[in-house]
């Protein structure tokens, strides 16, 4: 059998801030508009969708590989955090990723680098409490990366609902010049939220990982129902929760999407969001629901 | 006498960020570089300088004008500061401005703003401990102009040299891609530093704030005669400034110009630096001088 083309290759792979910023002038010399897709690797369908969608505008998609230390506590998995590059170019090159910036952590922050950015209240709810200096870390890594790509747009997945929400607070507060797409969370076929951390789990832990999938359905079907207490709500959502040993609850909430303050009764447009740790593996899912009456 | 040519106009002056960035874009398209030079108003003779250093490299200059109301503190002069701008728009037409953007609070912090950036180490020494939050609002308000405005360069004076090393470093470590010009201090006739603050003091305290600069003179001149001991040479200044009633120092320090770090004995290039207080009216100064042997 011939090959009438040539597999797509693999994007181009650069670790300097030089070689990107040539290589993203080139692509806006040829008329190419910039989208950027920042991820810490690990890709799963989820970053293939940002990573799609990003393609599908005709932009230069740039996509980062990039394990952020400042976004993690001193407790935090940044050590374990799973760092898949090989397979992640094979991901970038089914997608149609432009080019891959993976820079060491020297071009990310020089040698005495202590510039950092905060959102505040925004970043001081839901996780925020539970991972002191984590917005902090992801504002600070993602301004340095749209000074770098200077992106027309960059992608974000609403998994992780609340740093979207800081993101797009920081780039409207800072007149960042760049437009922010925020995509729908993708799940595996039981429901459980794709992430790179789900790699960590074991079969026993991945079950138990459901759960919060599980509790946040249960918070929809109530409110769907008409139960009109947040706290009812939450408290059924918690004793999903108890059900499983080993499995402790950050915290489940139910707030405005663009705010993230409790809503009570909830009405409208909601997001019901929680954060579940099972050993030393924190998961975050939410849903979006629609509260009528 | 017949007038060949119509004096230069003042160049227009545009408050919104939509509009900043159109006559930008436009200056771009035409092959211009963009400089920015950030100012607060009620400009002298040192902002004079930094604007015809900007218009002389043949880039188009834009000059803001904004008092930043974050970077004072809640007992600071921010409602005294000196406002002048049909006077700062004759300076800018004098000195080849082509753009100034003359922000209203609104449109530089919208509505529940709460983002924000500090620089570590570097913002935390000299005037940091006299004016908290000050830096983290130089910070921030810089960045935000840097984002609308996106300049190739920008001009600042070193009489504010804390703030110089505090930008360049932000500029450094978010890869902010400006390069930052620093120009010289300009003073009056006597030694006087310019400063926009100069017009709050009486005559009486015209003289007094002289003392600072005598003081800065005293200790160059004890280390150009061989004086070793940095805190023997900040004592003599000290005694300078002690000579004065009703004057406050807020501190005088012998330092690394790029570290900002006390250097002890002094060697090299260091930084003479002090921060006086007169009734409610806060004024630095400092000079650069090379300690040999």
């Amino acid at each position: 059998m011939t090959r009438e083309t040539a597999d797509p290759q693999r994007p181009p792979v650069v670790a300097a801030v030089a070689d990107v910023r040539a290589r993203i002038a080139r692509a806006r010399a040829a008329g190419r508009s910039i989208a950027l897709v920042p991820t810490m690797g690990a890709l799963h369908a989820g970053h293939a969708s940002l990573l799609k969608a990003a393609a599908q505008g005709g932009a230069f998609v740039v996509a980062s590989i990039y394990v952020n230390p400042t976004q993690f506590g001193p407790a935090e998995d940044f050590h374990n955090y799973p760092r898949t590059l090989e397979r992640d170019l094979d991901v970038c090159r089914e997608t149609g990723v432009d080019l891959v910036f993976a820079p060491p952590h020297s071009e990310m922050y020089a040698e005495n680098d202590q510039t950092r950015i905060r959102v505040g209240a925004l970043a001081e709810t839901l996780c925020g409490p539970h991972r002191p200096g984590h917005f902090e870390g992801v504002c600070t890594v993602v301004a340095k990366l749209f000074c770098i790509v200077a992106p027309d747009v960059a992608y974000f997945g609403r998994k992780d609902a609340q740093q979207a929400v800081v993101i797009r607070r920081m780039v409207r507060d800072l007149h960042i010049p760049a437009r922010i797409e925020v995509c729908p969370i993708v799940r595996e076929p039981d429901g459980l939220a794709m992430s790179s951390r789900n790699a960590r789990l074991s079969a026993e832990d991945r079950a138990k990982a459901l759960a919060l999938y599980q509790a946040l359905k249960t918070g929809e079907w109530l409110l769907h129902q008409g139960e009109t207490s947040a706290g009812k709500t939450i408290a059924a959502m918690r004793a999903v929760l108890a059900a499983h040993s080993d499995l402790k609850v950050d915290y489940l909430s139910i707030v405005n999407p663009d705010t993230l303050e409790d809503v009570d009764p909830p009405r409208g447009d909601c997001m019901i969001a929680g954060a579940i740790r099972i050993g030393d593996v924190r998961l975050i899912d939410n849903l979006i629901v629609n509260v009528t009456g």
